[in-house]
C-alpha cells in the first residue's frame, strides 16, 4: 500500500496511525496546509514522509485519501488531478457524499477511479494531536463508488477500511446522504436548538443547576465542531430541511395534544420499544466504545 | 428519624437504603400496593418494617414520603390525612410539583406541614430490585415548601436530602415546574420525537446500521418509563407546550435558513459555547455519574 493522506487532522492522522499499525511497511505520504500538523504527524508516526504540496504527495500513490475539511476538498481535487496515475484510487472522508462525488466528476480526469468514503468515527476533539490508532475500530466506513468504478478500485478501499479496523458498507451517495441526515445531521441541529432554547431563557442562570445527566447526553452533539457541521449543512441541506420540518410539525402537534389533555403514553411506549429494538439490533452491528 | 415510605419502587427503595446507611437506628416503615415489593424491600434492608396499608404506615412517623407514581399520590394523601400527627411532615418525590402541592392543600388537614420533594436522580430501570444506596449521591433534591410551612419542617426534609447524599435546593413549585419542563421534560419529548422520525422512515431497516453513539446519546431519554412521563405531561403541560412550540418554530426557521443557503456556523458556535459554559459551571454543581 502506497497511501497519500491530504489533510492531517483527527481523521487523516488516525488513518495514518491505523494503516501503519496494520501494514508496517506501508508508505504513507502526508500533506497538510499547516506545517506544524505535518511535523506532528511525522513525529507521532502517522505518516512516513511529509511533502510541501498536494500534487507532490500523490506521485506514486496507489490510494489518495483527501481528509481536509469538506470546504477544501474541491480545491485539492483540482490541484492533484493532473498528477494522478491512471490507476490511483482517490477517496475522501467527508460526512456528506453527493457534493463530493460531483466535485470528483468535474475536477478529476475522466476515468479516474473515485470511491467516496465516510468513516463514521470522530471525536469532539480535532487535530492530529488527538489522532488515535483505534479511532475507527468497529466503526462503519461508508463507501460510495462512482457508477463506473472498477471493482478492483473499490476493493482497495474496502481493504483500507478493514485494515483500520472499520466495517465497510457500500451504498450510493444519495442514499448515504439521506440516511446520515436522519441519524446524524438532524439530531445535531436538534441538539443545538435545545441548547439555545434552554440557555436563552432569562432564568437560565438559576435553572442550569438543575440540568443533569439527561440534559448532558441530549446536548452532547452540540459540542461538535461548528465549522464541520456548517459544511455538512451546506452540502446536505436538501435532505435535512424536510426532516427538520417534519420534526417541527410533530412537536407542534404534540404540544396541541398536551393542551387537549391527550395522554402521550402510547406514543412514549412506541418510541421506547423502537429504541430498544434498535439497541438489540445494534449489538449485532457492534457499535464501538 | 421515624420515616414512612409509601411506594417502594426505585426511588422509595433507594431512599430507605440511603437513610438506613446514614442513620442505622432510623425506623423506616414501608408500604407498597404490591406485597412482593414490600417483601423485597424488607429483604434488601430498604425498610425496617412493612405494613398492610398507608394509614398504618404513617402512625408515629416524623416524616412521610409518598413515593408512588404521581397518578396515585392524591389517593394516598386522602388515605393518610386523618392518621397523621399534627407535626408529621409530609413530602413526595414527584417530578412536577404544582399539581402535588394543590392535592396536598386539598386533601391534607389544614396546617399539616407539607414540603414537596423532587430528588433529581433516576434510572431507566424501575422497581425496588434496582434500588441503590447511592442513587442520590451528588444529585439535586428540590424542595418546595408550602407558603406557611414551619422552618423546622423544611429543615427536617433538608436533613433527609443531605442524609441520602443529595444537595437540597429550595424553590417554589411554579418555578420548579418551569425549570424542569425546559431542562428535562421537553428534552424527553424531543428524544421520543427523534426516535419516531427515524424509525418511522421506510428505509429504517437499512439506515439503522449507520446510527451510532451520537444517535444513542440523543435518544437515550426515550427509553425512560412511558407511564412516568405521561404523568409528567399530564401535570406539567402548561409549562411544556409553549417550549415545544418555540422549539418547533426554531427548527422550521432553521430549515428555511438551510433552503436559503444561510450558514448556521455562528448559530452552532453559540450553542457550543453556551454548552461548554454550562459544563464548566456544572462541575461546581457536581453532577453525579
Amino acid at each position: 500500500m502506497n497511501l497519500a493522506i491530504l489533510g492531517l487532522g483527527l481523521i487523516g492522522g488516525s488513518l495514518g496511525l491505523a494503516v501503519r499499525a496494520t501494514w508496517p511497511r506501508a508508505v504513507v505520504v502526508g500533506w497538510d496546509r499547516d506545517p506544524a500538523s505535518m511535523t506532528l504527524a511525522l513525529k507521532r508516526g502517522a505518516i512516513t514522509a511529509a511533502v510541501a504540496d498536494p500534487a507532490a504527495a500523490v506521485v506514486g500513490a496507489t490510494v489518495v485519501v483527501v481528509a481536509t475539511p469538506v470546504s477544501a476538498v474541491e480545491t485539492v481535487f483540482t490541484a492533484i488531478a493532473p498528477h494522478l496515475a491512471r490507476e490511483t484510487v482517490v477517496s475522501d472522508v467527508s460526512s456528506t457524499k453527493g457534493q463530493v462525488m460531483a466535485w470528483a466528476a468535474r475536477e478529476l480526469q475522466a476515468g479516474q477511479p473515485f470511491v467516496g468514503g465516510h468513516p463514521m468515527a470522530g471525536s469532539e476533539k480535532s487535530g492530529v494531536a488527538h489522532a488515535r490508532v483505534n479511532l475507527f475500530r468497529g466503526a462503519r466506513y461508508c463507501l460510495t463508488p462512482t457508477p463506473g468504478c472498477p471493482p478492483a478500485a473499490l476493493a482497495r478501499l474496502e481493504d483500507l477500511a478493514i485494515a483500520v479496523g472499520a466495517r465497510p458498507l457500500i451504498l450510493d451517495a444519495a442514499t448515504h446522504d439521506a440516511y446520515v441526515a436522519a441519524i446524524s445531521h438532524v439530531p445535531f441541529v436538534v441538539s443545538t436548538a435545545l441548547v439555545r432554547l434552554t440557555t436563552g431563557d432569562p432564568h437560565w442562570p438559576d435553572m442550569q443547576a438543575l440540568a443533569a445527566t439527561g440534559y448532558r447526553d441530549i446536548t452532547r452533539l452540540a459540542s461538535g465542531d461548528p465549522r464541520m457541521y456548517a459544511d455538512i449543512c451546506a452540502t446536505n441541506a436538501a435532505a435535512m430541511a424536510p426532516l427538520l420540518r417534519a420534526l417541527a410539525d410533530d412537536l407542534s402537534t404534540f404540544a396541541d395534544g398536551l393542551d387537549a389533555g391527550i395522554s402521550p403514553e402510547s406514543h412514549f411506549c412506541e418510541a421506547r420499544g423502537r429504541r430498544e429494538a434498535w439497541l438489540v439490533a445494534q449489538e449485532s452491528f457492534h457499535i464501538p466504545n
